[in-house]
């Protein structure tokens, strides 16, 4: 298959809030206040969480049914536990994001265990965002700058 | 500093589509018709591309004001090609996920070339989410099931 380009377009509103746009799509970014922000929207982490939830759901429904059962209900509950201390440059003893990612997946379904077990082991291995957070995704960061006066 | 957990909670609308709550807010994703969706919302590898817009410009601000200068504007492109085929089980050729991510930062502010090639160097190694991609974050996937009749 041809691959697919996906893309968005960011711009600042202000020290915490971002507002993206993704093809006809809107998405505001902002903290909370204990973390800088307006709380007008969730924050880059949470986004991170629902991302993940969204392309397991995907995943589960497509694989679930090239495995012949259906999935008429589903469940998706993400935490993670996240040290600010390198991002607030305080101290570099922890990574930046999160630590780990616990997902719980509660499909209603009426498949058995030994087959939901192996749809499970073939979502994980076969949803976009669990492979971008599972292994390392490179990252070319570019700067153009504009000086001001 | 204490952790930091960040949660979310979500509920499958439809194949494609998914409700998710991140404290109050909520967040729905979907795909485009081309992939199965009703193209409500961003799809989930967009919404990662937004999540990591957003954690950019957080860590941006925050490190341009310890080095002295200041952000005044801040626009952030990222781009991603991905190959469907592993989602589709057409192919294990490529990964699942993005093969790649093409971020350009164009900041508008009064800092010289060195200094901010050394910011840009200290945000990607601060900002979480840059971390959560570029390296490894284990996942750990438990499933809960519930049996139709």
């Amino acid at each position: 298959m041809a691959d697919l380009k996906f893309r968005i377009k960011a711009q600042r509103a202000s020290d915490a809030k971002t507002i993206v746009k993704a093809r006809n799509f809107e998405i505001i970014v902002d903290e909370p206040q204990s973390l800088g922000g307006t709380d007008l929207a969730p924050n880059p982490v949470e986004y991170v969480l629902a991302a993940l939830a969204g392309c397991l759901n995907v995943t589960g429904c497509l694989i679930a049914k090239e495995m012949g059962f259906e999935i008429k209900d589903l469940q998706i509950d993400i935490c993670g536990d996240l040290n600010p201390a390198k991002l607030f440059g305080q101290s570099d003893d922890d990574r930046a994001g999160y630590k780990g990612l616990e997902v719980r997946m509660t499909p209603v379904c009426n498949a058995d265990e030994a087959t939901l077990n192996e749809w499970m082991r073939r979502v994980e291995s076969r949803c976009p965002v669990s492979d971008n957070l599972m292994n390392a995704t490179p990252l070319k960061i570019t700067l153009k700058t504009l000086q001001t006066a």
